[in-house]
């Protein structure tokens, strides 16, 4: 590969034939030279889960000036830690994650394995971003976000990132209006199980709900920004001390610190 | 169950029958009213990752005064939303995780299914403890842990946690000097594979590595607490923001946001 072009790495959670990672692999060599390294199906909800009780395989799916696409048996952080540790001949310049099919917005930031290969990139001073858009179609129709992706991509080539932070980039699902710097919005996850019963009359439940915000009328959150037809942009962090509190928590201690 | 003694949910990464979650419900009887739901074997380093492309089952293994047991073939943190959902019939008054055969300081706490669990308890608005330590050996010694596990779980009952922050709980291998409030250590893992060949000659790979702590000398550190003998305590946040960079970005994206 070229030495003068940026090397990026890209993952997902959605597996390696998705749109969204096709989208983002032909949007990304318009900029530099790409190294794909994705699961080889679905890893939706894997959040930075490792594969620590059976080995992991990745292979070679396609070589081409500018591209070479691997496929792996782990999730995507382990995609992430394959690539870095066994693949890659030196750190990519930008490791972008997604395009997902759903909303990471808010409190799924946590959830998400597309956050989560993003979040290891973080971690190893990589300048990282996970693109998602609120869409859960196997074919989504990205083409307003595209122009975003690259703008965003270019200028975090540019400028970097501060270590320990990457970027989470959600896209409304039609129209957008335009970007907004957002932080996280409040909430969680609610009525969560659909249950059915089995032909031997034993319980089984499937993981659904819905998302109950916080804080609707709150206008610098990820989720006001999507309800608002723009694309959200949360600066995200690796560390997750809550700083402020510690203090506090000095004091609630006190009796057993001594 | 009796509505005058607290109500505790517990939960760990390791299993049913881990030695580490049958001393954290052994102490939580001495406090109040437990009911365990915990995977069915090993989920180490499930993060907090959901199941979402198979159906989730729970069955009960005890039923007696102040305890009853599940067990759930789903991850940590799908244990702490079926409990909620559809096991308790009010919201727990403290959750725990753990004990974990193994230390969550540092970066650990992204990728530790004992700590989704907690940060699951976090986002429901449950006072939340997380309970490691730096020790994988499955006959573990907690002796010295257990008094600082009673107390900081009896303070945390007494004094509830802001919305939103939980807490992250290591211990070192032997003798505990005290108690340290920290903050998570700088670091990344590095080496992190091992390679194998199967007898058809394909390569696969184990995870394994060391932690690069980029903060050694930081005493304030969770790292430096388990180093030093101490038990450390770091309040760690569902809200990943990077609120102080939030201005900066504006300006970086300038350009984009317009």
């Amino acid at each position: 590969m070229s030495e003068k072009k940026p090397l990026i790495l890209i993952t997902n959670d959605d597996g390696d034939t998705a749109k969204g990672i096709n989208v983002l692999t032909k949007l990304m060599m318009e900029i530099g030279d790409v190294v794909v390294m994705a699961p080889d199906g679905p890893r939706s909800g894997q959040s930075n889960a490792l594969t620590v009780n059976h080995p992991i395989r990745f292979k070679k799916l396609e070589d081409k000036p500018g591209l070479i696409r691997y496929s792996c048996n782990g999730t995507p952080t382990d995609c992430v830690k394959l690539a870095l540790n066994e693949v890659l001949h030196r750190k990519p310049d930008l490791l972008v994650s997604g395009i997902n099919h759903g909303s990471n917005a808010a409190i799924n930031v946590i959830y998400s394995g597309t956050m989560g290969a993003v979040l290891e990139g973080c971690e190893n001073a990589i300048p990282s971003i996970g693109y998602s858009i609120s869409n859960f179609d196997p074919d989504a129709d990205f083409s307003a976000f595209e122009p975003y992706i690259l703008q965003i991509a270019r200028q975090i080539l540019k400028n970097g990132l501060p270590y320990g932070i990457c970027l989470n980039v959600n896209a409304p699902k039609a129209a957008i209006k335009g970007v907004k710097i957002a932080r996280q919005c409040e909430g969680h996850w609610t009525k969560e199980f659909a249950r059915a019963t089995d032909p031997h009359g034993r319980n089984y439940y499937w993981l659904t709900g819905y998302f109950d915000n916080h804080e609707p009328e709150a206008q610098d959150t990820d989720e006001w920004a999507l309800a608002n037809d723009y694309v959200s942009v949360v600066p995200t962090k690796i560390d997750m001390t809550a700083h402020e509190y510690l203090g506090e928590l000095r004091g609630v201690m006190d009796a057993i610190i001594r």
